[in-house]
């Protein structure tokens, strides 16, 4: 027998969001190919939609702020939906910090509409037919914050490479949605705002 | 003109939760009266109900792990809910880590039903007649999780002493739920489980 795989590639224009259907099994590969640049992830169980990616669960499941690879990020129902294994960047991923939304931007005075990984989500889902209630907490891949020693975030410039991935085992059927973080006035994204790329093989 | 204020106290037996309907303006005041009890406390706006107390966007607000005295809470929707305005403890409190729910003493091995903060907030939120879709990530009072330097969680017990008391702010009309955390399979409460007491003075 010879075993057939499939990639799907799907490019995630600068300051937008995109969805993809993974099956359990699958591999999901993130990049970001020209370097720098944040993208917020998000996972959403495809038999139920209630039920997510957790940033807290996870933290509770692994033990720490971010998992190793090898590791699992968790649902609300604290079951594996995601296995990191592999990262060719420098590891320095967030699950601390909130999706940016319009608030964050009205907050930071940018005055007028602003493109934001909260509105990215819900259009990338709504594409598929999905409403949610509320925005999880994102895995914020390739963002770097860290926690010094008096519990104070340090946000630094993304430290990915260009060509930088991140790659996720689905270990449930899900959706997962990749925004390429529209932040342009906090300077977490290297070089401006970037595309991304979402791959996944099957 | 002389000024009034009333207290009104409510009881949360131990293993249980409780919920109190604050007014803007009003303080909150959480105490362990037998000491190094947890306590989970959520709040919902009460005008809205879909917004609630978000410790992610917290974070983000007040750039560090747990707000410090005189800093404030906001909700998903970057709103102040809470002041931090007072605290009688040692200022160990969590909030990277979610409620306990019965997936989580299943997976601790625990058979059977099993108290839980998640059922506990549910119930003590249908009792006002307010059903929710997700169980927030609580801010976790007088529970001592820290961070190391190789961003693991250091996990040890509650440091509060028999009547600790921490105390909040309201800055909207809010529901607040707290729950005397069950558990009693990992070593955050030091004596067992025991009661804690709410006080609202308006």
């Amino acid at each position: 027998m010879k075993s057939t795989s499939s990639i799907t590639r799907v490019d995630v224009p600068a300051r937008q969001g995109r969805a993809v259907q993974v099956g359990a099994g699958n591999l999901v590969r993130v990049s970001s190919p020209e370097g720098a640049q944040v993208g917020d992830l998000f996972a959403v169980v495809s038999a139920d939609t209630t039920e997510h990616l957790s940033a807290a669960h996870t933290r509770g499941h692994v033990n720490r702020l971010f998992p190793h690879v090898g590791e699992q990020f968790v649902t609300t129902r604290r079951r594996p939906i995601l296995t990191l294994v592999g990262d060719t960047s420098p590891s320095r991923h967030d699950m601390l910090i909130p999706a940016c939304d319009p608030a964050r931007y009205q907050q930071l005075g940018h005055p007028g509409p602003h493109a934001s990984c909260a509105e990215n989500l819900e259009t990338a889902l709504r594409g598929l037919g999905i409403e949610i209630a509320t925005v999880p907490q994102p895995v914020n891949v390739f963002m770097d914050v860290t926690v010094n020693a008096s519990g104070e975030l340090v946000w630094q410039s993304s430290p990915a490479a260009p060509g930088a991935t991140v790659t996720f085992r689905a270990e449930l059927d899900c959706v997962v949605v990749v925004s390429a973080c529209p932040q342009d006035l906090v300077g977490i994204n290297g070089h401006g705002t970037g595309p991304m790329a979402i791959e996944v093989q099957g």
